[in-house]
């Protein structure tokens, strides 16, 4: 029986979550790859933290010094869990260069630095996994590089960010604003304090430029990626959503317009019956078109110490597959032995077409909708539904429509010029809708 | 640019589907093997038939010898998409010992004879792959291989026969009866005439014993799953359930019980917000649990000439790969290099425990209900809920009763002293129920 040794780099949530999976799950493991997986250092700046799990490493395998494993010869694949940027790189390309695989969860260094490390994992003939920096403990990346590999991906859309998707279920459930809901996350743990890189796009941002990367076969950074987060949706617009027959969601967008690629991540609503639109709680969701397979989508927990440990045993165990297969070649990151011919171009947010919803805040006086509705023809927009309701307070009353699709560029235009009218009381709401093509 | 030469043996809908996908994505698939994947010859017995695709092969590719393939020095993969089990089985058998790797989607061969079949692949060195085998375009097996291959799988539950959700689905929606839709479904093409092996749990209880093999490790055969199908199940049981909060699926469930595995393709109900429920139409799902990983949904069309190409075509790119890397050890069909130390033993259906929905076609006398509850207690059956509907016309009224979990030998035993009562004009339905447990 051959063995693969590992390094962990980082022994946080995620470390410990996988030391645990390879410790508790040893025998299957085993059976599995036909080599035993061995975890041979660890590497922490704080190796004394108790991490509250309940199987702990030994003492002698820890250390201090990520270079204790980078620099040691008989390490095979080297398990990059600190997170941050410029150490983990750097951590992450010496490891190469030493010769050894690679995997990592760290999405946030791959949406920016990825393209860098992909090229050196090609270079070094090394491979370089990445499962668990997307979706946590759902096989995405896995689907996409394998199970859909015959396919030209059409669409993909996300829900990516398990904090975002808590907040909107609780906001819809309970009727609650956004703030109320937030602290009360943090305080019950469900949420970082602050949680921003949650609920601005960033973090969904960040999965989608790696979705991207994979199922297009080149890679992108997430700075060209549209975002917008949550913090704006307010209890009524979900309830305006409602009666239009739609939930609200935070969704990482990708589609293949044939030159040019749609990619953004926004509050979007969805029609009630689309089975992402009942992806609640932290759960995470990915539904992905492809040209022959159709619909597919693949549904679990976006994070946590558990669900992202079995992501990281599963490239462990993969690349362990390949070491011992007696491969000469690896697969490569993106799973793409030749880059497409095509590269990927974004299209800019302002070339969008999509429905919208406009929440207008506008004073009770006759003649007001026609004068909305007058700007918005103007800027050939076509509206789909209205929802007027009475006054029942004095101050301004809600608009409400649902427009055809129509051009971002256009639809920012007409805002601009509505918001700019004595009857209108307040910024207006825009939220993009995903139409019934999904 | 190296090449990968294939023979397709059946050029039938998959077989059709399969051409097309290579065909269509001939570019994309070269850039992610690396390698340019040629179909060099087809054989089927009827190779003047037009397939009605839009891309048909050449005819001097065309054979009505799958000996030619077989043999053909030159092909490195066969395909078998014949169907059926004693010729499919030789064909592959000899490609196996001919050097060939195999992708088959043929899920009745497997489930009858995959243990013969995975020990050829092993023996001869080759690789087997079965993706379009179970869930069409979905990629389940890849998921069950490779992105949950970290976990102790705990449950499955597929709904895994498109006809029958169909069928289901149609009786759910309009209140129709079951033949009325067979016969609807039959003369619109979505189903087979007579649909037998789909709405009798055959054709599900094949693709489960293969989900159980590569979960579980080890090769069973689907004559040791207990089956039922849907044949039994009345508009008047679809509105209970809903009265109840369920609705009903054909389920292919299989349950790591320790020493024991679950194993069964039942109709049953589930709560009507579990994700399963909400599968609907010809898609199939199927509801994994890992101890890790916790609750995974994978969804999808599962049947169909592009998706099922798709998976194909996903084997054949995953096989292609592995020969272009130089693996000198491909990966074993069930994905486990050394057997698990512990055999499948699946338990007798007797032993099964769960909670039940009876409907009992009493006479509108007194004393019925405290009959009935009263033999139910005497086997140790505790009733949860109860639904008793006042009579419209002559005849029996329906009593219907959820119950808590009972041991299925003493569910038996008490129906059957149930119908002998003279109060009782009809035999009792009996349909087994997904409790909140998933």
């Amino acid at each position: 029986m051959s063995q693969i040794n590992v390094g962990i780099i980082g022994f946080g949530t995620v470390g410990a979550g996988t030391f645990e999976v390879l410790t508790t799950n040893r025998e299957i493991i085993t059976d599995r790859v036909g080599a035993e997986v061995v975890v041979k250092k660890i590497a922490d700046i704080d190796i004394e933290s108790d991490r509250g799990v309940p199987v702990r490493p030994a003492t002698e395998i820890l250390t201090v010094d990520a270079m204790d494993l980078i620099d040691d010869p008989e390490i095979d694949l080297i398990v990059e869990l600190m997170g941050g940027l410029d150490k983990a790189k750097e951590f992450i390309l010496k490891a190469m260069e030493n010769g050894k695989h690679v995997v990592t969860a760290n999405k946030a260094l791959l949406a920016e630095y990825g393209a860098e490390i992909y090229r050196a994992a090609e270079q070094h003939g090394v491979g370089l996994a990445l499962e668990a920096s997307v979706g946590g403990g759902i096989p995405i990346i896995g689907a996409l590089k394998n199970g859909l590999s015959g396919n030209r991906i059409q669409t993909c859309v996300g829900i990516l960010n398990g904090t975002s998707n808590y907040i909107l279920t609780k906001m819809t459930q309970e009727g609650l604003p956004f703030n109320r809901v937030v602290d009360e996350a943090v305080s019950l743990g469900f949420a970082e304090d602050p949680p921003t890189l949650d609920v601005d796009g960033t973090d969904a941002a960040h999965k989608l430029a790696i979705i991207i990367s994979i199922a297009f076969g080149s890679p992108v950074s997430f700075k060209d990626i549209y975002r917008e987060g949550i913090v704006d949706v307010t209890p009524d617009d979900i309830r305006f959503a409602d009666e239009f027959g739609y939930r609200i969601k935070l969704l990482a967008i990708a589609k293949d317009l044939g030159d040019r690629l749609e990619a953004r991540v926004n509050a979007a609503m969805i029609p009630k019956d689309h089975i992402l639109a009942n992806v609640n709680e932290a759960f995470n969701a990915i539904y992905i078109e492809g040209d022959f397979v159709g619909p597919n989508l693949y549904y679990g927990l976006g994070a946590g110490r558990r669900p992202t440990g079995s992501a990281v045993v599963a490239d462990i165990i993969g690349l362990a597959r390949e070491i011992r297969s007696g491969a000469k070649e690896l697969m490569p990151p993106l799973a793409h032995v030749r880059p497409r011919a095509n590269k990927i171009v974004i299209q800019p947010i302002e070339d969008l077409i999509t429905p919208y919803y406009f929440r207008f805040s506008a004073l009770d006086t006759p003649g007001v909708l026609s004068r909305i509705a007058g700007i918005l023809s103007e800027y050939g927009i076509s509206i789909s539904s209205v929802i007027q309701k009475g006054r029942k307070t004095k101050g301004p009353v809600s608009i409400v429509m649902l427009t055809h699709e129509a051009r971002e560029s256009a639809a920012q235009k007409a805002i601009l010029s509505i918001d700019e009218l004595d009857v209108v009381a307040e910024k207006t709401v825009v939220i993009r809708v995903e139409g019934n093509q999904l």
